[in-house]
């Protein structure tokens, strides 16, 4: 059986915390008993902590998982002859192990090593860096674009130079965004102002209490990645352009994703413009600021911002999370930048996903499973409850080997505890099939509230909803070539494995037969 | 020739900040004009911030460096055909290139793939970060070890961490402190206090001026990257443990450089007792927090911090910076740990860089060539004028095809710019007398003080300073297995090439004599 829980390794012992121990022979708790003379008690106040997320439940126990190229989308556990299924990476494309992206990476380690041995400035400037940025300043249509260790730095880096340079900045910010920006806006030392999630109403009125001479920063996010719901790009240009706010997008979990060339969301809706070469007056065109990762849909790391020529090379100067940094390396440089490439001109993967997306969707949706609903590539299926999202996340793991790890607190609020699928290319019907049964399995077993409890409760976060508006995917029918007159008829047929799985098995029969023509 | 400049890559026009330009037709500097009904001049700002760097002349220019894995320590520039020597990386060992690395790195490749498709929590952690932090804890004589994206994120994650969470915490900060540290003390929002460089005089008095209960943070460095100054490790823990304070160490510019084992100067200071396994009451093992990179000697990227149990698993639970960040790729944390591994058991590749440093060091004191002195192996020399420095260095990479930075303000003082010289095992006579030939050539050509001119006005940063102590290296001729009786022997030969080339012809003529015996 997959052995799970693993939490860090502590190798070795030495000699722990002898300074505090020894000051505070007399005295267990420092802090409490308020002796002068005692020193603080460094390994009580750590422990101390540490209970406290023991506690309230938001300790994190990680589990020692080894995705294997060859055998994607497996991995084994930490036995090597373990299988487990995995259902919730952000290498959403599969493109960490594309024979393409790999062999470049072989080719650069072996003609220029491992590291990249410097900072930008100091001998870890390179051809990879400047082709790299090159592809995703094309990419985005912007004029320069800049790489840095990880997207968390990138906009850490970004907002806390832009918001703390810029005289009386403000910055609103999404309430939903991610970790990175909201450090990056507390970096910045500046005003911050919180506007509700994807509300345009509560945006604009907070915009409109703002002299209009003041620098302003409007920081999103396409897709937010726990609960799959996509910021409303154009309407928050339309209000930047009004109040004379700066476009602060994040595109992290959608490059790669979306779009005629994977650039993300502010790509794909202009889907047809993009598709001809034509970026002038877009939407994406209008963003002034796009920050991507190389590490999920890309599958390698890193992370990056486009933009204008002046506004990277300004970033380029003056921000410390990038100036003082060792490059990333040339054959890491090197492979995100085959991925980019490969997504540009390739859209079968990111269609797949999609359709693969849908169909789990469809199937949770027959079996009564609540997904929250949205019109992104991401699957929350709401549990509710920190506990029984944990105990789920185990027993998906060991009892069934699938491997979706649940998402409690902080990363969401208490009560909307979730499971998070990320289906892939990779996840065939067999694959499909097994998760749908073991989770229906597992909601009976635990007696998770299902679509119907919720609704009957009168919903919650858009599942059981009455009134709720269903919500369109993204990627429409056409945008995936789904030939209208077969969906017509399958649908119509009213088959019993649903609609998209009828969908997908059609078209890899027809994908069978046409190879079986041509042999 | 080598054509040297290169900034970053604009490659594509785009409709650029039609916004600003549009609102402020009129007004063309917004900020200035002060109408209420103008928008904020964002393009106008990022030139403005430009032009300043322009003027201060600390605008940074970087260089198109392509390191050669085969050719080390050789590169290409723009073009592929032309060759520079690279005198400034700090993959100070080479171990970017080192076979067991590489190989490591191609094989994780093919087995795990390009990236790791996940934060440690969902879906990225594995047996190469369980196996990576258990390295780093042995080799720090740790209970654990946690890894980031890089050293800067660790130190800026950890000292924020830290400093926020201990109620009333004080950071006392060395004045030469790594931009990282300085981040992540300003991040923490906590009391920071900056003590005199190595004084520890100065912080004593500071320690001393606090209450003893009061939690307290002794940030510092070991080797201080941009001088080669190092820190004294042992008085600090001593007056850490006097005033109660936690000691935080940076080993940055140390982890794989020194030490038998390659732990850094805090495992170098009691030699003996690593050598034979007896971490316990060692000066390392007093150090609370020691944090390090795998971007530098270690040749690959990323960086970690290393402590109590207790501490890891706080910080591991805390940190964003290590929670919403995507893990390192499997192969990266391979590679990292292959050499750790190897520098474990292999003091060749340090001990020669030492020898290196030292032989040029010799040499450019033999041609008056103004070295700033220190215990380390880094060779700063003193221009003292920004255009001077830069001057230089574009020189040596033009006419000599001999890569060496410029090192100008902010990383340095304005008045104390310098070329900062990194020597490797792979530096060999024929590169080390180029180098000292052509620097002696351009010092004369662009009349830059000798070390005879800055003694004449009294010296400066202990060049030229009358009554400076002699730097006496860390690394001692018994450590580097230097014959006493050889080294006598020379000594009283005054052989026109010097001692140390000298020995280094001996040592090599030896190997050579052995091998041929035993062929």
């Amino acid at each position: 059986m997959f052995a799970p829980r693993e939490s860090v390794q502590f190798p070795r012992t030495a000699s722990a915390n002898r300074k505090a121990n020894a000051a505070n022979a007399a005295t267990a708790a420092t802090t409490v008993s308020g002796d002068p003379k005692a020193t603080f008690d460094y390994a009580g106040f750590y422990e101390a902590e540490l209970e406290k997320k023991h506690k309230d439940k938001s300790y994190r126990y990680f589990n020692n998982i080894n995705r294997l190229a060859k055998e994607f989308p497996q991995a084994h556990g930490a036995k090597k002859e373990e299988r487990v299924t995995v259902w919730c990476s952000n290498d959403y494309l599969g493109m960490g192990r594309n024979p393409e992206v790999l062999k470049e990476m072989h080719e650069t380690l072996d003609e220029y090593g491992a590291g990249a041995g410097g900072t930008r400035n100091i001998s870890g400037h390179n051809r990879h860096a400047i082709e790299l940025e090159g592809s995703l300043a094309k990419l985005h249509a912007k004029e320069a674009a800049l790489v840095f260790s990880s997207c968390y730095v990138a906009n850490d880096a970004t907002l806390a130079t832009l918001g703390s340079k810029m005289p009386d900045c403000v910055i609103l910010s999404d309430s939903l965004n991610h970790a990175s920006m909201i450090q990056g806006i507390r970096h910045s030392g500046t005003r911050k102002i919180v506007f509700k999630h994807n509300n345009l109403e509560d945006l604009e009125s907070k915009l409109a209490s703002l002299p209009l001479h003041v620098p302003k920063i409007i920081a999103f996010e396409s897709v937010y990645s726990m609960c799959g719901s996509i910021g409303p790009i154009e309407e928050i240009c339309d209000l930047a352009e009004k109040y004379g706010a700066l476009t602060f997008l994040d595109e992290v979990h959608a490059v790669g994703m979306y779009g005629p060339h994977g650039a993300g969301v502010a790509e794909h809706l202009d889907f047809e413009a993009h598709q001809q070469g034509r970026p002038q007056g877009t939407i994406m065109d209008r963003v002034d600021i796009i920050t991507g990762t190389l590490g999920k849909a890309y599958g390698c790391v890193g992370g990056y911002i486009a933009g204008s020529a002046k506004l990277v090379d300004m970033i380029r100067s003056l921000a410390p999370g990038f100036i003082f940094t060792t490059s990333l390396p040339p054959a890491t440089m090197a492979g995100a930048r085959a991925a980019i490439e490969y997504q540009m001109e390739y859209k079968g993967d990111r269609r797949l996903q999609q359709l693969h997306t849908r169909a789990v969707k469809e199937a949770l949706d027959a079996r009564d499973i609540p997904v929250i609903p949205n019109p992104s590539h991401i699957i929350p299926i709401l549990v509710g409850n920190a506990e029984l999202a944990k105990q789920a996340s185990d027993m998906l793991l060991n009892d069934y080997q699938i491997y979706v790890q649940s998402i409690n607190y902080p990363t969401v609020p208490v009560g909307q505890e979730r499971l998070r699928i990320t289906p892939t290319p990779g996840h065939t019907k067999e694959y499909r099939d097994q998760l749908v049964d073991v989770i229906d399995e597992i909601w009976s077993k635990l007696n998770i509230k299902r679509t119907s409890d919720w609704a009957a409760e009168g919903g919650f976060i858009g599942v059981g909803e009455a009134n709720a508006q269903p919500s369109q995917p993204l990627w429409t029918d056409e945008q995936l070539e789904i030939d209208h007159q077969v969906a017509k008829e399958i649908k119509a047929s009213k088959p019993a494995n649903g609609f998209m799985e009828t969908l997908l098995e059609r078209e890899s029969r027809n994908a069978a037969q046409s190879v079986s023509a041509a042999a």
